[in-house]
């Protein structure tokens, strides 16, 4: 490929590169891209350069469909950026998307989600809201440790942070969370609408004013020198009171001002206005970051996201899959995809550091811990979303390739090496599971490899290939899976068209003691499911079942998903409607029999249930 | 509600309403909506009028989220709307979205998504590609003879569209199929990028010049005086071409220039600024309408969608679910969401006039016949798009509705009212089942009605309450499905933890011959499969299966999608590609026992492959 010095992760111009890892030697100015270079539909003059700007849109043989990602983020201070069209990625998948109904994440969930963000190069994690619960506060003060120091070789580590409502208990519980991070932010927020002021916080304009200025100067006076502040409701706000508000923080110490649409409701052009608007109006805006956080709930996230980049904004709030409560937040993977083909020639230049080449896992690392499943026809991240993927095309059909694709496969991890034979079977040896596995980006310890390996045989045993998906369902079912408090022993069912299915449940318990019950049910997953509460006894609902194997034959490994909700309840307080909620569980399973696979789901649901009710 | 009078269906403001059919007696000018009127945030001077302007940004406590529907088609004239701010749905699911992978649909299933969108009030239906196959012709054709003539009492009819390349056979069969419509139009298109006329068409742009406009005047020449035009990917085509060859197309006789972003590449400003330059460039455009035609490969469909229409396009081609090949097209349910809480004050009084209170039944049907899921955070359609429905606000936590919700559950038709009880139990009678069928906009014949019955009888003698979802899956499974090869008489399984699953499974043909046979497995629905296999004998693959039961409760009917594609080619030729592409096809299956909806759907899949290729 062309591009492959430039699309390499390890490639950064602002630090030396050894001749061996660069087999080529252009002149640095041809990659390093200056601050202040603007090639707004701009024919550059020389032709090495030519071949590295040159638009999609104007260049009907192009290799690169879209440009080659330079992999760089710019030194670290929270209000400044030095190069002024870099634009910062804040994910908060663990925070807005974790609110979800059914979303909810284990710790070891999180901690894997958060690594996983890392390797994306995302530049802020929002880790949480720790004074949601106990748990909350745990996976965020992990994070921060975990995630949140392992700095690699160019400097970068991303930024934790947490988020708070706008009072000193909530502050302080998120500080003491962030505060093991090298980076760690406060986010702290409070509503600015006339709608949101009257019936959601009973307070005037002035009563706001004043805690907003009162709240972030105490956060700071923690030692927090990152602070971001959010005027929630932004896009419905009277806009005078909004630059009042913003300038009040910038003089209490915020350092980033993040702008929310969050009923999702503005256009891009009123979107991109406000943000150049408070850009225009807000008294010292100039030494602070400006963001984004746009709901989608009338489609226009990504849109709105782009609008408010090119009007200014310099952080942009999204989460994977755009997964969020309704209708979701902007998605990482399109927003950055944009910026990607179109941020040099369309948007001035502006440009992100993600290593597009872990979107795809990260897609499905949360697609799986969430439950939420992404539709077909997902823009970047739908099975469907590549031509060659569809069948349509996929008989080298086409003249040529990019007369209708514009964003390579490889660009966002997606590999084509495998599809043509055979990956793995029933001879290949653990090393070769061990490689493949890394390749899938799943790094494990001996203990989970040996499980998976055993597990693997015995796919193995049962049909010729074993496929990428099959691995990624075994280690879910095997790696990814919360503290074990029952276990499935042995399962036995009768069904069919006589309509009384007949289950009988063999469960492990923590202590290994074994325990056994029967029960009729509709059907062989209700009288399993049955079956099992009769010894779990813990009451719940069960809002959700669906049962997936998109590999290829109906003997693939079959992973079902469940949520339920507990009837007694676990409560966790909601960070926007400051509500105490009622939490849903996910729970998978997977396995090449679906009424065993089911309740394996059934049984890891209960466990979340039963593992965080022990910690509140 | 408040605006009962103007959200009916049938309320028309140029047709006369009787005193009883309007219970209010407003002066007509209230809710006129006069041509030239730009409401541009204006605020009106009468108090009356403002409550029915008033934007939701500005509105606090506003009791409509969204302004209110004014459902009236302006008199249809092919190159002319009588209002200017008046926008046309052109719908393309049965064309681009049914070219899905996987989404093949029976003729019985397009004639009903047809007639739904009747419902809706889209003004233009693409049914099909008529020369793609002898079915998708006879689908096109029946569609025309029967939703292309059902004339309302406001004398509304959609206009039934057919698609064709540019040469006389195909434009010759897309007028034998549609001409059976009171409003007929053939869609016609050739490609007018670099890119695609040098690898996909090898024509010169002298060439493509000549083609087009002999072709559209071909096309007026056969009595057809409703011709659209499409330059394929016209988002990177060379502008000055795109303004000579559409000046020549209109010359020819084209009413309709249709502008599609082919390869979904342009950023909302880029594309608004093509359509108006084509607005501002080519000569006689102010005799046609201009269309958008927006893909979503980076998530921007929407977006593009609504700056075409602010830049002067009046017509946009959309899809139910946004569904289409790759990542889709712009979805109809949010395009048009966005006109109504937008158009009136952001976009300068546009409007279209769809019925929006059946978008949710037209997406359910849509999502059920094509297998394409739609995620649950999918803006507008997706199961969590609304607060109301995530368990997150449900318990009546929040201090005021419209805090978070911008679009209303009721204004897309999903109804509250059945929620908080029981709706439908053993004891319901015939009557009380074919009322709400009807609501949920089911309007089944007798013999339809008294199959359903029998079955929700059984369904109603083993759980409480019987569900809507539970509804929607009985008919889906009784009423739409294919016309019927093998039926599925007896099944019995076992399966467990032991891995030697058995099936055996006994199958009715069409002569009414009983064929029974068993297999082992990997799991209960593999050996079930593998017995149908042993009596069909229809070699497939089975690319994809999943299993749904989103109503709670485990004991709900589940309904099991599967997707195969036969190893003996089923063929169709592709409209943008001219390939001849291996079809796949869906099938579904309900009941109370996962396998043996598992078993139906497979079954119904296959007859689906069995029956169609007895009419090639």
């Amino acid at each position: 490929m062309a591009f492959s010095l430039s699309t390499s992760p390890k490639f950064c111009p602002f630090f030396p590169i050894s001749a061996k890892s660069s087999p080529f030697s252009l002149p640095s100015f041809l990659y390093f891209r200056s601050p202040s270079t603007l090639f707004h539909l701009v024919p550059p003059s020389t032709s090495l350069l030519k071949t590295s700007i040159i638009p999609c849109s104007l260049n009907p043989i192009s290799t690169p469909t879209s440009s080659p990602s330079l992999r760089c983020h710019p030194d670290y201070i929270p209000n400044h950026i030095p190069d002024p069209n870099y634009v910062r990625i804040f994910d908060t998948t663990l925070r807005d998307g974790e609110q979800s109904p059914g979303a909810t994440l284990t710790s070891k969930e999180k901690i894997d989600i958060g690594r996983q963000l890392a390797k994306l190069g995302v530049d802020i994690i929002e880790a949480g809201f720790p004074a949601a619960s106990k748990d909350d506060f745990e996976a965020v003060k992990t994070i921060a440790k975990e995630v949140g120091n392992a700095m690699d070789e160019t400097g970068y580590v991303p930024v934790i942070c947490g988020l708070s409502r706008c009072n000193e208990k909530d502050i302080r519980t998120a500080w003491d969370a962030v505060k093991y991070a090298k980076r760690p932010r406060i986010h702290t927020f409070i509503a600015t609408s006339g709608i949101h002021m009257e019936y959601k916080l009973k307070k005037t304009k002035k009563e706001v004013l004043e805690i907003a200025g009162r709240m972030v100067r105490f956060a700071r006076s923690l030692g927090c020198d990152d602070v971001e502040f959010s005027p929630e409701d932004a896009g419905r706000s009277d806009r005078e009171f909004l630059y009042e508000i913003l300038g009040e923080v910038i003089k209490a110490g915020a350092t980033t001002l993040n702008i929310p649409d969050t009923v999702g409701i503005t256009l891009p052009n009123e979107f991109g206005q406000l943000i150049a608007d408070i850009k225009a109006n807000t008294p010292g805006i100039q030494n602070v970051i400006i963001s984004t956080h746009c709901q989608n709930d009338l489609g226009l996230s990504t849109a709105n996201t782009i609008a408010g980049a090119a009007a200014g904004a310099r952080q942009v709030e999204v989460t994977i899959n755009g997964i969020g409560e309704r209708a979701g937040n902007a998605s990482l993977e399109e927003v950055v995809m944009a910026f990607k083909c179109k941020g040099e020639y369309v948007l001035g230049g502006l440009y992100t550091a993600i290593d597009t080449r872990h979107i795809v896992m990260t897609s499905k690392m949360v697609e799986e811990y969430t439950g939420l499943l992404v539709q077909p026809h997902k823009a970047i991240v739908g099975a469907n979303a590549f031509a060659h993927e569809s069948g349509i095309h996929q008989d080298g059909m086409l003249k040529h390739k990019s007369t209708y694709e514009i964003v390579s496969p490889e660009d966002i991890g997606l590999e084509r090496s495998n599809e043509a034979g055979i990956v793995l079977g029933k001879l290949s040896g653990r090393h070769a599971l061990k490689d493949r596995l890394k390749e899938l980006g799943y790094e494990l310890d001996d203990d989970q490899l040996g499980n998976i390996f055993w597990r693997f045989k015995s796919v193995a045993e049962q049909k010729k290939r074993v496929t990428d998906a099959d691995l990624v369902a075994l280690v879910s079912d095997e790696v990814f899976q919360p503290a074990v408090v029952w276990k499935l022993g042995d399962l036995q069912v009768t069904c069919g068209t006589l309509g009384l299915s007949t289950a009988t449940v063999k469960l492990i318990g923590a202590d290994g003691s074994q325990h056994v019950a029967c029960s009729v049910g509709t059907g062989p997953v209700d009288s399993a499911y049955k079956a099992t509460d009769l010894i779990v006894k813990e009451p719940v609902t069960l809002p959700e079942y669906s049962l997936n194997a998109v590999t290829e034959g109906i003997d693939a490994i079959a992973t079902t998903r469940v949520l339920i909700r507990p009837q007694k309840n676990y409560t966790s307080t909601h960070a926007l409607s400051d509500e105490i909620v009622n939490r849903t569980f996910s729970g998978t399973g997977a396995g090449m029999d679906v009424v065993v696979s089911s309740v394996k789901a059934y049984i890891g649901a209960l466990n979340k249930v039963l593992g965080l009710r022990e910690l509140s």
